[in-house]
């Protein structure tokens, strides 16, 4: 092999207003550079603790359990479920996109007898239905996605959700990746069991990690099961003693995504949660009336639509993806597609972390207008 | 929470040569601070596409499932094993330490019947031992470590035992954590037909991530199953259908750390693989030459020592841990000590990829003399 095939790398500069990654803010890229400790070194746990307080601060959680897995938010929502499902154990999953399938899909290969609630892809749950059917059946575990990526569609009720859980009995699962650090995400106050998020969505860092966050109850659950996790790397118990003393050995952490993570967070602390949300919610304001001037409104109503991802219904007269392919060559925007029912039928337009911000959202709807308009 | 409490990342600059991760080089630790690119851009697409084709170089194959696995090294292992095993499937494992436990307990999870084969921790197996455990019993797969990081041995013979494997049927997986990139791995020329690695041994990047190479053969299995693999996020059928065509999503990737990996790889390519395992050894010889002189002898004979990793016999004499201590605290140096059997009876000295540097070898027995004499 010949290395000058190899040339140094020269990427384009992306504006990354997709489903995620969104960008990496340049503080959190600059950390990455920083040299590399070992990953038992002291100054490296004192960096992993920092960051699980900001991590505690941005779930608003007390919960001592509260962690990055190592992975990106897939393997986030696979610890949140393998570590308290054992085979056998009964699952409810409440389905209203592409995230609510994949929990059910990852529930049944750790062995659980899985029932699901549906409900059309861009809509959500009146959260009475969820407590009925918790009401109907007993199960061990409940899982739902708070910010649906795929839909643009924002689950409320999660309190209400969380209460009938626990009057049945049931643990709260939440997938919170496209709405930690963009909206309120209230662990404590909710009552919510377990939460996984990820790092590359409205935190402002690379993917790679998955914020997560469990409850003691949860915990509990955890030690006193019969059978071992069915997933060595995503063993919480493993991880346990990796993040909490002896601080054993379990897996080596990815060092520098853990620096980006804590610079991340840092950010979101010196921001503040309720301005930070504020600007989220501000910029997608600013979207959502340009696409309304350009007859592209969101398939989501306005009560349950999301800041971080919004969804804009297509007239068939435009070709989607020749107008995406068009943003990207020609203005270095990157919006997505729609996935399943959805393909063809809607934009994913993410407006998270760094990504949010004002200048993106004017250059995309000048750029969408210029496109369309020829 | 008050933001003044979290500062500048301010960490010490630490010699690493401990069993990883070993120092990512700064070319690489610069590549990370390039600003993203979605995971399904074009221009990551190439990337990725160069990434698999330095791994195939480092590998020595032509395998065409060669990739990353996102994690860290245990993730590799993990996908090396649970995508080609169902529950019930006979396995064998040849344990001569730490890793090769790991191997065994793992294959347990995903529901195997797993057999072993023990040598003593820092001995190594006569490929003859393996070859006869494999026509005694008909396995759907062998695992062993050819570098295990907890005893400094390097496993021989590995195509002796591929051809034994492959006379009765079983599939060869090959741990190469600790010799990817520093000592010869053949995975074509052996017939091996799954090898992983990580990152951050000799491959002078940070953790994260885990290449994998996988033969037509264990690819067929791979399809072939009639259970769905255990494990979701390492699920090889939807990450082959990401790597390649139609690249779909099945998680997203850690956009970073494969900027990482292309520039560690590519400095591999440039510095060539002949002159890179002959700067290993010459460095790992002047360690050797300098504890003996310490009366630290490696514990491994020299005929199956591995140049990454050395493990010096301690006498009672010496308070392991407390030495261990000054060389960080005084020095900024890293090594570690034994696990299992071996704790507190050697250290463990890693000589890898950007850390296999005379300069690193010379301070590293000046400043054990330096603390051993006193």
């Amino acid at each position: 092999m010949d290395s000058s095939n190899f040339t140094d790398l020269d990427t384009s500069t992306r504006i990354l207003l997709g489903p995620g990654p969104s960008a990496a803010a340049p503080r959190v890229l600059r950390s990455m550079a920083t040299p590399l400790l070992g990953h038992l070194d002291p100054e490296f746990l004192a960096v992993m603790q920092e960051e699980q307080e900001l991590l505690r601060f941005v779930f608003q959680t007390r919960n001592e359990m509260t962690i990055a897995i190592q992975g990106t938010g897939t393997a986030g929502m696979e610890a949140a479920l393998c570590n308290f499902i054992e085979p056998g154990d009964t699952v409810l999953v409440a389905i209203m996109g592409f995230f609510g399938e994949r929990l059910f899909e990852m529930a049944r290969r750790y062995g659980a007898q899985v029932d699901r609630l549906e409900q059309p892809w861009g809509q959500v749950f009146d959260p009475a239905e969820i407590a009925a059917a918790l009401q109907a059946r007993e199960y061990k575990l409940v899982a739902l996605v708070h910010a649906e990526t795929s839909t643009g569609a924002q689950q409320p009720g999660i309190s209400e959700i969380a209460e009938a859980a626990h009057h049945s009995g049931a643990l709260l699962v939440l997938d919170t990746v496209t709405s930690l650090g963009g909206i309120p995400v209230e662990v404590d106050d909710w009552g919510v069991d377990v939460a996984y998020s990820a790092a590359q969505k409205c935190l402002s860092c690379p993917p790679g990690l998955a914020p997560l966050t469990v409850s003691q109850r949860a915990m509990d659950l955890l030690h006193k099961r019969k059978t071992p996790v069915g997933n060595w790397y995503l063993d919480l118990n493993g991880l346990e003693k990796y993040w909490y003393a002896p601080h054993s050995y379990h897996h080596t952490a990815p060092i520098s995504l853990h620096y980006a993570l804590r610079e991340g967070l840092r950010m979101a602390l010196e921001e503040g949660l309720e301005k930070r949300f504020s600007r989220h919610r501000q910029n997608a304001e600013l979207l959502w009336e340009g696409l309304d001037g350009l007859e592209l409104p969101p398939i989501v109503p306005l009560s349950y639509r999301l800041p971080s991802l919004t969804t804009p219904q297509l007239p068939p007269s435009i070709q989607e993806a020749g107008v995406r392919r068009r943003l990207l060559e020609e203005y270095n925007i990157e919006i997505a597609g729609g996935f399943g029912p959805l393909a063809g039928k809607i934009w994913r337009i993410g407006l998270m972390g760094y990504s949010s911000r004002r200048e993106n959202v004017v250059l995309l709807l000048s750029a969408l207008e210029r496109i369309l308009r020829e």
